[in-house]
């Protein structure tokens, strides 16, 4: 007897004290819930099996092979009628409902395709889906060794290897919601550091704080900022220099500046692998200046943190060690899949849990038959926390540091070459000889080579990009961002991550910007 | 010729300008990198179907059968062994990894055993799990229409069906990583609302706020004022009734308490569904009390938000549609999967856009050949957003609106059943007559009973729960809560949310309370 069918039986089983219509079992016209509510384990692992096997088909198999499209775009109107989203107050059928899950597949973007460049991440590994599809199924929260003893011990070390790679022997951390989350943790950490009366008493019972981060640093900066009630006014943005990189001299200069305001110096952030330009600011003279002021160093590494696992590669972050605190996002160059995003702390006293605990007797009970100090809820300004550790831990088993290594050193092979095209061939300009594996670049169509000095020469310029980014994503045969920054209009930002990104569709990338731009 | 053979094949063409070792094919001892560093498709997807069958086999059918352990307790520093989580150069092998899956099953807790009481999520619908691993094959940002099509407009439909239930007929929203998230959007929406000035200037450029909640509510509220610089000593905390339900009169009073302090009253977070004894504050009462003067109302439905669903009870939260924002998580009581929560607003001016828009140019393009409200990236201060819509959308989709009533209806005459039982039942105390399916209580071992008045009565019931649960934990019969509150000692917090407990779940857990009690 399956054991469906055994929960079956015993809801049918006589029950002392319980008459029949007390808990009644429902059933559809179809006679499909059974044993309460359509949770029949057979039924439902028999779904579930199929669905697996549409994702292999559609998402894994065809949404990575390079002769089918990257996206099957839509316009919204259209998309909307053909999906059916409305919600009903009827179930639907198994057929149908498979059907639903083969439309979802159908006309979502393939981020695993191997001419998906247009985020900051792509590609599949195997083995930390396998991950996710375990940690979905196991559908914990990450707040006490109690309900994810697995979990808690793992975290753990996932974050201490990490840590290991910036530099630190000890130290603190956990995994948040995306690098937003983790630049906002760094940041209340650091007014908690320097202002612990602030977790009672609010902003008023402190000084007017300043905190630091470049022009091209990421926007979460000042999202946090605002949130915290800092305001993004006082988020001083410190000059670049061509190549995107903060300026340290300037960084003094505001400094200096915020003080002449009356504001307290509060917390650096720097970037490691900036958003547009991959630019690396120069961590060891910031840490010098952060020394001489007593400022919090966070460094947002979200993008470039991998780099730390590349001996060739790494002095990019020399002096990260230097850091008060990291954010670093593997769901980015390392392929773990959204979202995996590690906020790394040097404390040692336990400042994260200081500066967030809550003390819930109702999840973080002190007389617990095990180490309490092992519950991480308190560390966080969430309660239930995702499991974001296996999915890493379970890639890093696989291909071991060195695998790792050898991905970060691929693709910035895979940027070298796509650099080197670009520079022979007609009609690719690029922004600046990257640091890493942004490569930015215009592309000028035929009609405007040459021509840098007329009127609307920039003008048109700016035009070039979205046209072409239409046209691709129409045909849906690739997919990379644009964008303008500061004075430069739009430009393109080519990221080749994915270690299945080949030459051949480095080639094809060139080509095809060349054929959807050559009439412009 | 599968794929994996052809991009294998690719990579081994010649290509024009590309000297063989300037992007080497690496390969570990075994041979096992192929096309760059174990992306070979055809082994992964392998990897990934075998995982697939120790998920169904273990979590999935072992861990949902009632003859099976609802976890296999191992003490930290035994299980930390057992588990070999250290990280190393090298990376292991296919077979050695399915063991690491098989480790992590077996070692993880059940959380979807029907005897798994513990938190308020529980149990499996394999619908949502279905959306579940789609939503990480697919992986990808809900941040904008571009790399999301199908899950923007996914999200816009669910979140409006949920404001349906709250009784608005338009409005805005977002999900959130986390029910303490939603509940801090609230509190930073509320804020920019009154003062818009504190998105550049800051706190400093504001009054000092004060915000209310009663004694029982969630303690995220507290951490939300804690992490916006309002401070902790700014959350007035209402008394409550007996039952835990907020007392009306109370929040006057403090409001007036507040003024007379000199703080601006702005928020007032109630609650629909408590924590730890499920009470459903006063809506219709603290509405008049928010009208009256001028706050904002915010309801945490986190936990009881699912009631809206049922006919018979969603009177529970009768005043609602007043709230100007509401937190509702699917992932507890209709069994969607962590993470599933939603923030509702009333608000139609785009406040929420207002509030967050950083105007990122690199990702929210103004040019774009769609239109760009669709976008909803700027509504959120976080940037990547995990997709949460999908799992909760199939589900819907498979058992309809009046499916996700029945598993609510139930879940209140499980509940029902649990409370006569204790009732009639020796050695069981309940707390009060509960509102909703958290049953509170103490066992009273037969040592205790009738000794109400000896002297330390009280300190040895509160070590009654703890043994208990270390041994049930031990034993891996089941799991329950407990914890202790205000000025009662440690009782018992069980919750029967799942549609997949049965009455003799019930008797079991009563039986098997009073087995693991019985000598103390």
């Amino acid at each position: 007897m399956n054991q469906s069918a055994a929960r079956a039986n015993r809801s049918e089983e006589k029950c002392e004290g319980c008459p029949e219509e007390q808990v009644p079992i429902l059933k559809d016209p179809q006679g499909r819930w059974m044993d309460g509510l359509l949770l029949d384990h057979t039924e439902g692992q028999s779904f579930l099996t199929e669905a697996f096997k549409v994702i292999l088909e559609e998402v894994l198999t065809k949404g990575t092979d390079v002769n089918e499209k990257v996206c099957e775009w839509r316009d919204p109107a259209e998309l909307q009628l053909l999906l059916d989203l409305e919600l009903r107050e009827d179930g639907e059928n198994q057929q149908q409902l498979m059907q639903r899950v083969r439309d979802v597949a159908a006309y979502s973007v393939k981020t695993s395709h191997p001419r998906f460049f247009n985020q900051l991440f792509a590609g599949v590994d195997y083995h930390a889906l396998a991950g996710r599809f375990l940690t979905e199924a196991l559908n914990t929260s990450q707040y006490t060794y109690e309900v994810a003893p697995v979990f808690v011990l793992m975290e753990d070390v996932v974050l201490s290897q990490l840590r290991l790679l910036v530099g630190w022997g000890e130290g603190d951390g956990l995994f948040c919601p995306g690098g937003s989350a983790s630049n906002m943790y760094a940041m209340n950490v650091a007014r908690y550091r320097a202002f612990p009366q602030v977790k009672l008493k609010g902003m008023w019972s402190i000084p007017q704080l300043a905190v630091f981060t470049s022009q091209e640093s990421h926007y979460s900066v000042g999202k946090a900022a605002s949130l915290l009630g800092i305001g993004l006014e006082s988020v001083f943005l410190v000059k670049v220099n061509q190549r995107g990189q903060m300026v340290p001299e300037d960084l003094v200069e505001k400094i200096e500046l915020a003080k002449s305001q009356g504001a307290v110096p509060l917390l650096v952030s720097a970037t490691s692998g900036t958003t547009v330009q991959g630019a690396f600011d120069p961590l060891d003279l910031i840490a010098d200046v952060c020394e001489n002021n007593g400022l919090w160093m966070h460094v947002d590494a979200a993008w470039g943190g991998s780099v730390l696992f590349s001996k060739k590669h790494r002095q990019l972050m020399k002096g990260i060690e230097r850091a008060d605190s990291v954010t670093w996002n593997p769901h980015k160059m390392l392929l773990t899949g959204l979202q995996c995003s590690a906020f790394l702390l040097k404390d040692t006293t336990n400042l994260l849990k200081h500066c967030h605990c809550a003390n819930a007797s109702y999840l973080f009970q002190q007389d617990k038959f095990y180490d309490v100090s092992l519950d991480t809820g308190d560390k966080s300004i969430q309660c239930g926390r995702k499991v974001d550790c296996l999915k890493l831990w379970l890639m890093w088993k696989a291909v071991g540091t060195r695998g790792l290594e050898g991905r970060v050193d691929q693709a910035f092979q895979n940027a070298s070459y796509l650099v080197d095209k670009m520079k022979k061939r007609e009609g690719f300009q690029l922004l600046n000889e990257p640091e890493f594996v942004n490569v930015c670049f215009w592309f000028i169509p035929p009609s405007l080579r040459g021509k840098q000095n007329i009127k609307d020469y920039q003008e048109r310029l700016s035009k070039v990009a979205p046209v072409i980014k239409e046209r691709m994503v129409r045909e849906g045969s690739m997919m990379v961002g644009y964008q303008p920054q500061s004075r430069r209009v739009n430009f393109f930002r080519m990221v080749v991550l994915s270690p299945e990104i080949t030459l051949q569709d480095m080639d094809f990338f060139l080509n095809e910007i060349e054929r959807l731009g050559v009439d412009l």
